[in-house]
């Protein structure tokens, strides 16, 4: 069983940051990736479509026999988590949990914020999560629609991508948050951005990172972790590879070999 | 057959600026759109798929017994039209017909510039179009794709939309164009911008306008005008409406009434 791989799924390039987090943290785990780049992407949708292709997406990681799921979608895991739990019978790791955990214990005035795309922040998920570890705190959360384009067309590090995040951001600055949870997986490309927002006393939680950790963590306990060599990720996609071997390359921060485009719908 | 609706169809929002130029030309005529919002946007999608999507589009308005079929979609149009042509037997009108023979019109220093998502550019078809009407015609094409996000979120009229328009349209001026084809549906909310940016000498061909003039031309030219008192544009959708609702308001420019969901995949 611990020979098998973890699946790992997102609507199309950004879970690449976590897939990245988990081989970097886990290097002896064989890992298939499936973006489902034909509908991409999931963060402006309604969480029941959302739900649906999420359903999709998981029964064709099952169906290669995984040990283990990892959502590396901020919407995804907000709406559709507790369903893909009930739906199949194996290990079930999202990425809210981790950076809400992460978040509760480091914020040191009890305010915290949350940025994702419009279907992670109007699901509350964060909000929920963070207060299940301290009620005392106070979430302010911001939709961001325009980050994950910015990030996908190459301009995180121009200076329009600064004067958007200075606009999303005056509210939750406002509130005087001292952590940041960046709830999508687009958002790491834009740390620096955001650093210079916020400020340098403002935390950012990377939600890739304290996923990768819960992954590791879980392995463990359940005894499943594998060691030795793998054999390198294994990519799907929904659409033709050519735009996530190119986008994703950015994100990977590598070349993107051998992605395979399959049907799930 | 007269009485029949024109059935409408795009990737999401956009091609509401298309309706809403039928409904302004054509008022006699009863519209019926479809708006593919569980796979939106179909701009950085590859042929193949945004064919598959357009074929399923098209029979649904097919079934509902329309009189004629409208590609409210750039990209759909410029990859799709043939087959879909093909396909169905009723009258099929797209998008980039109408804006090239505009721009031909239009240009007197012969260099047209066109820009569009990703797919529409990469497709060419713009190109092949214009210079059917004029083979002199040089034709310079750029993608824009955050100008889809920025027109759905709110930001055409922000300083940021100008300074990311003066990026992308630097190679088109360095070019001295005289003419630029809008290519998207989306573009015509960000056409005071445009205008900024390239001055009063470059006109912009707005492709809703030339399209609603070769459905009336066609509708006429077939004997198919409706005359009398419309019910009012029938909405559909594949996802849940509510986003649809909120962000079509704002291209119609008036509110969207009885939006129904339904399932084309």
């Amino acid at each position: 069983m611990s020979e098998r791989a973890i699946g790992i799924f997102d609507s199309g390039v950004g879970g690449l940051t976590v897939l990245k987090e988990l081989a970097r943290q886990l290097p002896g785990e064989e890992l298939v990736y499936l973006g489902d780049t034909a509908r991409v992407p999931y963060g402006t949708k309604s969480p029941a479509t959302v739900l649906r292709y999420s359903l999709e997406a998981a029964a064709f990681l099952v169906k290669r026999r995984v040990k283990m799921l990892v959502v590396a979608c901020n919407t995804a895991s907000s709406v559709a988590l507790e369903a893909l739990e009930q739906h199949f019978s194996l290990p079930v790791v999202g990425v809210i949990e981790p950076g809400a955990s992460k978040a509760a214990a480091l914020t040191r005035n009890l305010r915290v914020g949350v940025i994702g795309t419009e279907g992670t922040v109007k699901s509350g998920a964060y909000a929920r999560a963070i207060r299940t570890h301290d009620p005392r705190i106070e979430v302010a959360a911001a939709a961001c629609p325009l980050f994950v384009p910015l990030a996908e067309e190459g301009w995180a590090g121009h200076a329009v991508a600064r004067t958007i995040a200075a606009e999303y951001l005056a509210p939750l600055l406002a509130r005087k948050i001292d952590t940041l949870v960046l709830g999508c997986t687009h958002y790491p490309l834009l740390k620096k951005v955001l650093h210079e927002v916020l400020g340098p006393e403002v935390q950012l939680v990377d939600s890739a990172e304290e996923t990768a950790r819960m992954v590791a963590a879980l392995l463990d306990e359940r005894r499943l972790r594998r060691r030795g060599l793998p054999a390198g990720p294994h990519f799907f996609v929904t659409d033709v590879p050519t735009r996530f071997e190119r986008v994703g390359g950015e994100f990977l921060g590598a070349p993107l070999l051998g992605v395979e485009q399959v049907a799930i719908d």
